[in-house]
């Protein structure tokens, strides 16, 4: 298992935090060593602070209206190396070890898969 | 000038792009090359085909609402190379060879510039 490394919560950095009208933020997740974006998903300020305390990462489902910690069920776990947030503090970018099979419930390694035009085709 | 690569638009692919409430979907914007990820911004169908026609990024302001074709004020265009869409629709994630200064509008190359933790600092 990757090493466990919680990124410590200041006030100061929340404090910069911008949330939408439904209290969430969306994070996007890239493969620490790759550069490759992994997947896209949205974080409340609880699931926020869980992330950064549990050194993985924690969103909130929309369609579920859940906490889902990302890999409890499938294993595919993402252990954070690096957290950035943005110049206006309404997004956010997790860098991660990916864990497993990788980030995408289809079986992909990364969601973003699929490319526009017919060159890349519509896999 | 980089070179112009506009991106065949196809409706197979535009039929499975989902939108918010508000008409918009996010893209993140990273470096071709580099894989840097310089920014996240929204689009709504209308900027979105722009983007593939023109090759060069269009978002919609949500402060501003309006569109806004990026480096038309500030000269630091994006000229796209890959364009993706995650599993869901629900995302987009544009490669592009970043022009002249980068794409924060503080100055910074990304605008991810900050990050969460003492060590990183909040700059």
């Amino acid at each position: 298992m990757p090493a466990v490394t919680p990124i410590e919560i200041r006030d100061e950095d929340l404090a910069l935090i911008t949330y939408d009208a439904n209290g969430l933020v969306p994070a996007i997740v890239q493969e620490h060593g790759t550069g490759e974006i992994l997947m896209m998903a949205w974080m409340n300020e609880t699931t926020l602070r869980r992330t950064l305390e549990e050194g993985r990462t924690v969103f909130w489902s929309r369609s579920r209206q859940e906490e889902w910690r990302k890999g409890d069920t499938s294993g595919d776990r993402q252990f954070v190396r690096e957290a950035h947030f943005d110049c206006d503090g309404d997004t956010l970018l997790f860098v991660v070890e990916q864990e497993g099979n990788g980030a995408c419930h289809t079986g992909e390694f990364s969601c973003f898969y699929r490319a526009f035009g017919p060159d890349a085709g519509t896999s």
